[in-house]
C-alpha cells in the first residue's frame, strides 16, 4: 500500500494479552518435538457437566431466534435460585445475562466510570482488566499487593493514596485472579467502608467464587451491608463448570439505574447466545457433589504445585485459599526471559512447562518483573512432573 | 436508598432500543387477548437450516474450553470459502469471529474511531448503531437518505457537508437496514471515492447480502478497488442462516494494523462461543437451494407487503431490491401515536400490528417522524392479514 491510514490511538493502545503473548515460542517448541505443559492460562481440564453438554444434544429449536436482552427468563430465574443456595439473596430482575464474565466486565466499567474517569484495582490483577479499560476508555489505578504476605488486601492507607477526585470504582476478583488470595471478613469490611466513605462502586468478580479450599469462605459484595447502590457482582459460567467457550456471565446489582443502564447496553448487542443459556440454565442442576470433588481435586493440584515451589532455592510461594492459580516470585531478574527460555531453550527429556510472566498482571511499570503466575489445571500427576521440569529448568537458568 | 450513587453519564444517555421501546404496549394488548402481528423486529420465522441445529446435537466435546481470541480455525477457513463462493477474495487471517455482527460493529468502530472523532453514516440507519457509537463515545453524524427516491445514497455533496477534520470513517449497511435499498454500482464508486478522497475508513455492514430480489445484486465493500487499508466488512449468520440467537458474526479487513486490533479487542473477551461457531461452521454446508427458497419467499413477502402499502391512501412506499425491510411514510404526524394506537386502542376481529416507529432509525431530531419500518418477516398469508388490519387501523386513525 502506498497510503496508509491508521487506525485509532486507543486501538493502537490496546494492549495484547500477556497470557498469549509468548503462545509463538511454545508452538516452535512443539514444531520441534517438545511436550509442552500448558500452566500459563485458566483452562480447567476438568469436564463440563454431562448434564450441560446434553442440553446442546437435546437441542429441539427450530428457529433459533433472539432471545431477550437481559436473558432468558427461565435461566435468569434458575440462576436467582443458585445464588440463593450459596447464600445471596438477589432477584432475578436484578440479574442481566451477559456474553461471558467479559461483557459484564465491560458494561460494568462503561456504567460506572465515564472516558478518563479512574477505576482503582488492586493488582496483580486479571490481566483482561487492562485491555477493559482501554476499550471503556477509563484509566485503571493500581494498588499494589505484596507477595510477601500473600497478596492479602492492600491498606486503607494504600488505597487512600491513589483515591482522587476522579476515582468511581474500585475493581477487584475474590477469590482472586491471578494470586488465589480469598479476602476475609475484615478486608471486605475495609472495601465496604471505601465505597462508602469514598463514594464509589465496588465491582467485584467473583467468578472463582466455587473454587475455596480449607478453611477459606468467598464472601459476596452483595452481602455488605448498605452497599445497594454501589455493589456491583460479575460473574461467569466458564470456571465454574468448566465450560469456558459456553460464553454466559452475568451482573448483579440491586442499583435499579446501574441496572436498567446494563439492559440498554444489553439491547444494544441484542442478546447473550441462546443455546450456551440453556446449557447453563442445564448446568446448574449438577450437584453439590460436582463441586466437592473439583475441589478436591483442585487442592490436591494446589498442594503439588506450592509443595515444589517452596522447595526451590529462592522462590516464593504463599499457599492461597483460592481459584486455580498461585503467583511465585522467582530468583530471576527478569520472569519473561525465564519464561521465554523455557520454551526456547530448554526441555528435560523432550518436555517443558510454559507459565505466564506476572508482569502483565500488573499495571505499576517494573512490578512482578520477578513473578510468574501457575495455572495449576492439570492432574496431579502431570503438575508434578510439570514441577519437577520448571525446578531443573530454573536451575539451568541461573547457571546461565 | 437514601442516598444514591450515579451512574456515568454514558450510561445515563445510552438509548433504548427504539424497537423494543413499545413492548410493553404490545404485552399489554396480548394480555387483553389482542393477537399481535410482530412487524417490528427482524427476526425471520425461517427455520434454522437442519444443518446448522444437528451440528450443536451431535457436540461430543468433553471440555468446552475457549477456542482462539479470532475464532475457530477450522469457522474462518470454511467461511472464507464462502466469501469464495460469492465473489469475495478474503484469507482466513484477514477474518475475525466476533460475538454476533454487534461485536463486529463495536470492534470497528472502536478501531477506526477516537473519543470524540466522527463517523459518518446514512439514516436512516440499522438503530443500533446510535447505541454502538454512545458505547465507543463515537459521534455518529448523519447523512440523510430520502423516501422520495427510494432511500438512494445521498449525493457526493451531501456527504461533503457533514464530512471534518474529525471525520474518520463512513458506516453503511447494504443492503440496507431499515430501507432494503440495494446500493447500485455508481453509488459503491461514490463511497470509494469519498473514503479515497477524505482519507476515510469504509465500514460496511453486509449481513444482508443473500437477500436480494429481482435483478438487485449485492456488492461488497472488499471489492472495491484501491481501499485495501479502508475496507472494513462486518457480517453475522443471524439474518442468512436465520440463527440470530448463535450470536455468531465477522469483521474481515485486507488492513493488517486494523486486523491486530480486531485480534487484541478479541483477546480482552477472550473468544467466541465454541459450539455456535461449529454449528455457523456446518451452517456453510447449506446448498444454494437453500438460499434459492429463502428469496423466493422474502420476494413474495415484500410483494404483498409493498403492494398493499401502495395500496393505502396516502401512503409513500418504494419497493426496496433488498433485506427483509420496508420504510415507509404514513399520511400520519407521529407514527409512534400512530403505532401505540395499533397496539393500545385498535384491533380487528381481536387481531392488531406492531410497527417500529422510524424516528429511532435517524439520528438527526424530528426526522422519520412519520415514517415506520416494517419488517416483512410473516409468511405470506398473515403478511397479507396484517396489512388488512394496518390498512384498516390506518383509517380509523385519521379518522379519529
Amino acid at each position: 500500500m502506498d497510503r496508509h491510514l491508521e487506525i485509532s490511538r486507543r486501538a493502537q493502545t490496546m494492549p495484547a494479552s500477556p497470557i498469549r503473548r509468548l503462545v509463538p515460542f511454545a508452538d516452535s517448541a512443539k514444531a520441534r518435538g517438545i511436550k509442552v505443559y500448558h500452566l500459563n492460562i485458566g483452562q480447567p481440564d476438568i469436564e463440563t457437566p454431562e448434564a450441560m453438554m446434553a442440553a446442546y444434544r437435546h437441542t429441539d429449536i427450530k428457529v433459533l431466534s433472539y432471545g431477550p436482552s437481559d436473558g432468558l427468563k427461565s435461566y435468569r430465574e434458575a440462576l436467582a435460585g443458585y445464588y440463593r443456595r450459596v447464600g445471596i439473596n438477589i432477584a432475578p430482575q436484578d440479574l442481566l445475562i451477559t456474553t461471558g464474565g467479559s461483557e459484564a466486565i465491560l458494561f460494568a466499567l462503561k456504567a460506572v466510570a465515564d472516558v478518563g474517569d479512574e477505576v482503582v484495582v488492586v493488582e496483580p490483577f486479571y490481566t483482561n482488566y487492562a485491555g477493559f479499560a482501554v476499550m471503556a476508555c477509563v484509566k485503571l489505578v493500581p494498588v499494589t499487593s505484596q507477595a510477601d504476605n500473600g497478596f492479602r488486601l492492600p491498606s486503607r492507607a494504600d488505597f487512600e493514596r491513589v483515591i482522587t477526585g476522579r476515582t468511581r470504582a474500585i475493581i477487584y476478583s475474590n477469590p482472586g485472579n491471578p494470586t488465589g488470595v480469598v479476602y476475609n471478613a475484615d478486608e471486605l469490611e475495609r472495601l465496604r467502608r471505601l465505597a462508602l466513605e469514598f463514594n464509589l462502586f465496588l465491582v467485584a468478580d467473583e467468578v472463582y467464587r466455587e473454587f475455596c479450599y480449607d478453611d477459606a469462605v468467598p464472601l459476596s459484595v452483595l452481602n455488605l451491608a448498605g452497599l445497594d447502590d454501589r455493589a456491583v457482582l460479575v460473574d461467569s459460567v466458564s470456571k465454574r463448570y468448566s465450560a469456558c467457550g459456553a460464553r454466559v456471565g452475568c451482573v448483579a446489582s440491586r442499583n435499579r439505574e446501574f441496572m436498567h443502564a446494563m439492559l440498554r447496553f444489553g439491547q444494544a448487542r441484542l442478546c447473550p447466545p441462546t443455546i450456551d443459556q440453556l446449557a447453563a440454565e442445564a448446568a446448574l442442576s449438577v450437584p453439590d457433589s460436582y463441586f466437592q470433588r473439583m475441589r478436591d481435586e483442585y487442592r490436591c493440584r494446589r498442594d503439588v504445585v506450592c509443595e515444589a515451589l517452596t522447595r526451590m532455592p529462592g522462590v516464593l510461594c504463599h499457599k492461597p485459599g483460592g481459584a486455580f492459580y498461585v503467583v511465585a516470585r522467582l530468583p530471576v531478574r527478569d520472569a519473561e526471559e525465564f519464561a521465554i527460555f523455557m520454551l526456547d531453550r530448554f526441555n528435560l527429556d523432550g518436555e517443558t512447562v510454559m507459565v505466564a510472566p506476572a508482569d502483565g498482571f500488573y499495571a505499576t511499570p517494573g512490578k512482578g518483573k520477578d513473578e510468574v503466575r501457575i495455572a495449576y489445571v492439570l492432574n496431579c500427576a502431570d503438575l508434578q512432573r510439570a514441577m519437577q521440569i520448571l525446578a531443573a529448568g530454573l536451575e539451568e537458568f541461573r547457571r546461565q
